[in-house]
């Protein structure tokens, strides 16, 4: 058992091949495309200069999330750490919207009911029918899970009730015995990390973005609340740009 | 728990940087080439065509082991299971003969002196000294283990010592919950667990070569000993040719 302060890193996996197509991908297996491979090892370059090297890494079911891990930590020349993963850490699934244009649902339904569903914290998107195309509810990484804990859809809300037994039983141990413990995973199971640990309000969580590749930095103290609030991105000012666009991703076409 | 046959995978790595160049490596942590990565990949394919999908993998703690369970898991789109690592996995420990060109200690210390450090079941090479270049003693990686479980070197007999362990408490329970289990090693941390499941005697190990990146697969009885003496290459073709190769390694210069 250690003192606090505690080290915990997040890192949201950089961009895959959807994002570039500004599509809805939410549980949809999309690999990382070639400038998401290069900030993943430029994240882990960021955690080698800090001289912060993770102990063990938790990551998502997803291959995006696996392979940011995988790049950043061969980058840390920490490839060897253990590795736990879970369906818990998963994206937030986007329902109906999954494999969708961002712009164009946009245009379809309106920017109210647009922002609703991106940003509103407890109104969750259409359900995806189990045998829809972008369907991942017979994928067999889930198959250990009963069918109520196969979403069809989530709202942020829902990502945080999922998403804090894995930060309790598997993350909060492993700071507990002194880990640097790194977590990657998705713009919104992060979101759901970070309005726990800040204790950002349901309303004020909707104007949170979190960049991709770039190491967010947390120390927390013997309550597991953040030193500083809103940790510390290792490249500032490249994650002031990217918030900024994250901000204008509804509007690209 | 589930009923034998218990399906088990064993992979050595791809080529390596060092492989290449005919130097002894040991637990110097060198990377894949380029020829080693497609081997991986190659590897994965091999499992996804024979729908031989691992549910689990364990790696050593050394980097050509483990990317090579990362490539070979890529290419069978099975990123997402659980991954155990151990030291325990690791090579052998070829002591003051890591870095050094396989032809060369043939050329400097004669035939008989070299095939009993290579190939014997008991003599290890001399022992290197902890600060050593190419010693890996105070590696970050090894910091819990006490120093008695360092090597400075090992003979086969040694590896066969300090992997069962591995074996019995962590490989065999998820063979006996069904799973189908990947192992991503070495040469001679696989020849230690081929020598255990087939029942090799110290002298007969010693013609036994396994080659890097075909998949070798088990179905293993209810006592955990082989259906089949051996196992089964997925690609027998090319493992007889790779095995020719590797007898052949220290006439290379």
């Amino acid at each position: 058992m250690a003192d606090a302060p505690y080290k915990l890193i997040l890192l949201r996996h950089g961009e895959s091949e959807w994002n570039a197509k500004n599509l809805f991908t939410g549980w949809v297996d999309v690999n990382l495309n070639e400038k998401g491979e290069k900030e993943a090892v430029r994240g882990g370059e960021l955690l080698k200069d800090a001289d912060l090297l993770p102990d063990v890494v938790h990551t998502s079911l997803q291959k995006r999330a696996i392979r940011t891990a995988q790049l950043s930590l061969e980058a840390a020349d920490r490839l060897w750490i253990p590795v736990h993963r879970s369906w818990r850490l998963n994206e937030r699934h986007y329902g109906a919207l999954q494999g969708k244009n961002k712009a164009e649902t946009l245009a379809e339904f309106g920017e109210e009911q647009f922002m609703l569903w991106r940003r509103s914290y407890d109104t969750p998107p259409p359900p995806l029918p189990r045998d829809a195309e972008y369907s991942q509810f017979n994928d067999p990484r889930y198959a250990d899970l009963p069918p109520e804990l196969r979403p069809q859809t989530e709202c942020l809300k829902d990502v945080v009730v999922r998403m804090l037994p894995y930060w309790y039983d598997d993350i909060v141990p492993d700071l507990i015995d002194g880990k640097t413990v790194l977590v990657a995973a998705h713009g919104n199971s992060l979101r759901a990390l970070v309005k726990h640990l800040d204790g950002i309000s349901d309303e004020d969580i909707a104007g949170l973005n979190i960049p991709t590749g770039i190491p967010l930095y947390y120390e927390l103290d013997a309550d597991f609340k953040p030193v500083t609030p809103g940790g510390k991105y290792l490249d500032p000012e490249a994650a002031k740009a990217a918030i900024e666009a994250v901000k204008n991703q509804g509007k690209k076409k």
